[in-house]
């Protein structure tokens, strides 16, 4: 299970600090939709450059112009983009297209997406590698019990990452879903020590996977 | 009726070259995604002090966290920006909020709206600018005659910009539905003359609408 640290509503040096604190537990770095925005692809280069062992992942929330956006975005180094679910299948099939060029993925931001019938379609795209957003008011456990994650149940073969609010107090309901990545913000980057947060929820994780494993063997 | 020149695929110096070579006709600048996603605000910042009498769109197409996107743009000097139909109701009544502060207009993207549904959900919500797009399949005469604009039929007071693959070849089928703003990339950006192409859009454009006033009086 992997841990993805959001770098969201940041300053460069504040994404910079962020890391060098939490940089032992976080295993795929995502840089933002708002940070990208801020500072274009010079910051993916720079953070490619700094954090070579590190998955970036680039927020791109793309809509439109998929071939443009991915070749952009994995030319100036991501391994993982990302696209909106209610883009048209071409634009994702296109970003597809240029990850397989370069060695790099495309991860599907079920934003707003509330059916199994656009999960289907997704699937049928060969998508593999989906996000799951919860909303601030859905992160009581009742509604992760309920929740969006049924969208997903006849896909146990997708990549799944979640994020939304994640937190050391949410984390153990979120992780009966058994998601392949958590996605944390703030969380961690509004800590006063997103080291020790993020190990915390690194190690809760493993502990989890650990004892996952047990059950099952 | 507005021309405004969407500026994709280009590099800085490109898209001021062309808006050098297209000033004159045109009325709206339209900074496109992928040009944010390269350089960030700092193009933004940089064309608003350099055309500051003219009306800078950033197509911010955004589709979360909208305060946060909102106010980056509007700081950087941005006049318009937009987001997609399908982000969240809050997403973009947050960014009305702080269009409002900053005295800046958001048009949302009806890319991939099909259904008068979610443009009634979009006046209640006080939306008053849009932007329909063409796709490139789309954009034979008798298509438009029949094609997207049904779906804004029952709201002629939306202030409305048409996009897609628009030419001087296509411009007559478009000016029939009488759009508030004709927008313009390749058509310009591509072309050996872009100025002398700009002119004659605007020009163009300036005549349907002498014409359409004279049968309308």
């Amino acid at each position: 299970m992997k841990l993805q640290i959001a770098l969201d509503r940041l300053t460069k040096e504040e994404c910079e600090y962020t890391i060098s604190e939490a940089y032992e537990s976080v295993d795929w770095i995502e840089i933002g939709t708002g940070v990208i925005k801020e500072y274009g692809m010079e910051i993916v280069r720079s953070f490619r450059s700094k954090y070579p062992e590190k998955t970036i992942v680039a927020d791109m929330k793309t809509c439109d112009a998929g071939a443009h956006e991915a070749k952009q975005v994995f030319e100036a180094g991501a391994d993982i983009t990302t696209v909106m679910a209610f883009a048209h299948d071409k634009t994702i099939t296109d970003m597809q297209k240029e990850a397989s060029d370069y060695g790099g993925r495309v991860m599907v931001d079920l934003l707003g997406v509330t059916s199994q019938q656009r999960v289907k379609e997704l699937v049928d795209l060969n998508v593999d590698l989906v996000s799951l957003h919860f909303g601030k008011d859905m992160q009581q456990e009742a509604d992760m019990d309920t929740g969006l994650f049924s969208i997903l149940q006849d896909y146990p073969e997708l990549d799944v990452a979640v994020a939304g609010g994640v937190k050391l107090e949410t984390l153990p309901a979120l992780l009966k879903h058994n998601p392949d990545t958590v996605i944390v913000g703030s969380a961690i980057t509004k800590s006063d020590n997103p080291g020790w947060v993020s190990d915390q929820i690194k190690g809760e994780m493993d502990r989890y996977e650990r004892n996952y494993a047990i059950r099952s063997s």
